[in-house]
């Protein structure tokens, strides 16, 4: 089976090229930048607008018919010799957060961009239309409304987010308007999935797994579903020297309760993830036993029902811990959205380039989330993901990636399309 | 023994008098405030300046020889006819925090104004001068400065505390300076040491333990010491989805554990309490793993010893904790004092007048530090707490203490000054 598959590519750009045009592009790419020391490219700045003609031109001068369309996505086609035949779609997104790194988003456009180069230098027709897609906006920075611009593509988008506002109280829909932006035109951009051969992201882990594995790459097995909460802890407040420990309802320690039972009981399983971000007593007092405390909880898990029994169980020791210590505890879930599994023949594509490429197949799931779940029941997804250095640091100036690994992600990417029927 | 005391003063005020007059005074006392809705009066404040005034009138007015002493302590004698006698200090503090109760501190000095009202008005002549005290400053709110009264008494009045500022850089030696204060005079209010026959003092409990076990009155056995620090936990930041359980190095589940394991430590031992009043997660991120936590940490006992050994125990627990997590603990000390045993003789001539009142003694530890501090090695300290309604809330408007409970510790008091030789 994997000998009657082709090596495209492989044998005509020389080893590391795709690499070091990906890292040089993604360099430039981070001059676009609204901080004066340090990349911030957030939906519909200048730097944005100026990332998005940057993108289209690349596109376009690698042979790609590339627009920039009504939400901000740039989209450049290397098209089929077939007009009626399906598109894949190769995507990421352009947008960063605040002091971001270079790689987050931006590899897997830029990989895009290199691969469809390849394939068109190299005469090689496909039986699908690859379309390689920036998308406009995916993290939410400004307006905590993130996916604008998978969810256009997708046939997900939702006019409520428009009304979300940023911190000077200024609403998405208004800087939408001002950019000459036309709500029925970004409805009209969504892809019939009838019109989707699939959908492939490669993104940077953000991550430690690869790089403690020594791997280079890995293969998505599901982009986790999450619930987040906001939890408070409702105790009595004392002297700290005139109560004695058995008479004390301290909201601080059955916080700290329950931020050691969400460790214990999400370390159980591996696929499982759990967050206290947020830990505070407010206006706490050194010598004041404190009457409330607040916290943060993020659970994540590849597949909903893992999630959901941890939540449960997590629920219910919150339980035993506020009886216990006559105290009450508020918990509130602020957000939740479901696991999106990666397309399993997708997930065997990867494998199989991955494996031809020399490299040991290793499965992860992803904890963060990325455009694909934005076409997962629409389309068959899949992702690779490419090592982080700096101990997997993301969302930061330290973010890494090495020309190697940016490298083999894009001979890996290439090898899965041209072997895609 | 019992037998051969009188139980003065029981024959000649109605029962509850005493209470009732307390009560009334701390009122009236509480009129004088530095807010509009609630008690605040903090040293030299128009407030203090004028609470002093109104202590005095009320000691001259039940036949004392009173004045205000250079640093703003009120002092009434009742003299002894033995001219060159010691004296036995009844004292306690009329400066208040912010939004507090009308009885922490006063009520020690109106119980000594009542009682010595009923000595004087019975005739009732005694071995030594009782001076009634109101220390001027006891809480430290303004300048962190506390029991400035007291230590002038004492003979430990501190220069360098009169450099600290309050929080518009004030210093308090510039707000002495104003009012007239002069620094010699403070120093030679020092008591010698054997001009004193000893130091009592009435307090509120602030606590819940009378309350608890339905007792009006308890005998302190001694004032905790008690030793604070700041802690640091330095973990790693990571992306709460991406960074498996295994692999976190989490700033804010080490410092729960470290909640958990000072409460653990401090239940151990009766006589010792522990808190972590100050908790949190500078800059907490909901979907990032905590980097760093911050937290205080009191600890308070009965004996050095007891303190010490917890203190080295919590540390060792924090090393091992910071071994197994991988994360850094910093440990910065910032106070400590050692604790001030209650003189055996003055615990016994208060137990014995407790039971000639028909209630059963009953002795605890005072976590919270008390003007009594001051005196512990210079003369006897003892201290009668009395109950605190409301769950034992001090520092609070909610503070409560019944006429019958007051009146009560008026009546061992007298009845232990009565029988002191």
């Amino acid at each position: 089976m994997l000998n009657s598959k082709t090596q495209a590519g492989s044998g005509t750009a020389p080893p590391g090229e795709f690499g070091v045009k990906i890292i040089d592009m993604a360099r430039k790419l981070a001059e676009w930048s609204e901080l004066p020391d340090g990349l911030m490219c957030t939906y519909l700045s200048p730097a944005h607008k100026a990332a998005a003609a940057q993108l289209r031109d690349w596109m376009r001068a690698v042979g790609l018919q590339a627009e920039i369309d009504a939400v901000g996505n740039v989209i450049g086609r290397y098209a089929s010799p077939n007009p009626s035949a399906k598109a894949l779609l190769v995507a990421s997104h352009y947008d960063t957060v605040a002091n971001a790194g270079k790689f987050d988003g931006r590899l897997g456009i830029l990989t895009g961009i290199v691969v469809a180069e390849q394939l068109r230098r190299s005469g090689r027709r496909l039986p699908f239309h690859l379309d390689v897609v920036g998308f406009a906006e995916e993290e939410g920075v400004r307006f905590s409304a993130p996916y604008l611009g998978s969810r256009a593509l997708s046939g997900s988008f939702d006019e409520a987010l428009l009304e979300r506002c940023d911190a000077n109280g200024l609403s998405l829909w208004s800087i939408m308007r001002q950019a000459g932006i036309d709500l029925p035109k970004i409805k009209a951009l969504a892809r019939r999935p009838e019109t989707l051969r699939g959908y492939l992201e490669v993104h940077i882990e953000q991550g430690p797994v690869l790089l403690q594995r020594d791997l280079p790459v890995g293969i998505v097995t599901s982009i986790a579903g999450s619930s987040r909460f906001r939890v408070t802890v409702h105790g009595e407040a004392g002297h700290a020297g005139t109560v004695p420990m058995a008479l004390r309802h301290d909201a601080a320690a059955a916080a700290a309760e329950i931020v050691l039972a969400v460790e214990q009981r999400c370390t159980a399983v591996p696929t499982l993830v759990g967050t206290v971000g947020q830990l505070a007593v407010p206006h706490g007092l050194i010598n004041v036993i404190p009457a409330r405390c607040e916290l943060s909880l993020d659970i994540r898990a590849a597949e909903d029902a893992t999630r959901d029994a941890a939540v449960a169980d997590i629920r219910a020791a919150i339980g035993r811990i506020a009886e216990r210590r006559g105290v009450t505890v508020e918990l509130a879930e602020i957000a939740r959205h479901g696991a999106a599994p990666c397309a399993p023949l997708m997930q065997s594509a990867l494998a199989q380039a991955v494996t031809r490429a020399g490299i040991e197949p290793f499965y992860l799931l992803s904890g963060a989330g990325h455009d694909a779940e934005m076409f997962s029941g629409v389309t068959d997804i899949g992702m690779l993901f490419v090592r982080c250095g700096n101990g997997g640091i993301s969302h930061s100036p330290l973010e890494t990636v090495t020309a190697e690994d940016a490298d083999l992600g894009a001979r890996v990417l290439l090898d899965v399309i041209a072997n895609m029927d």
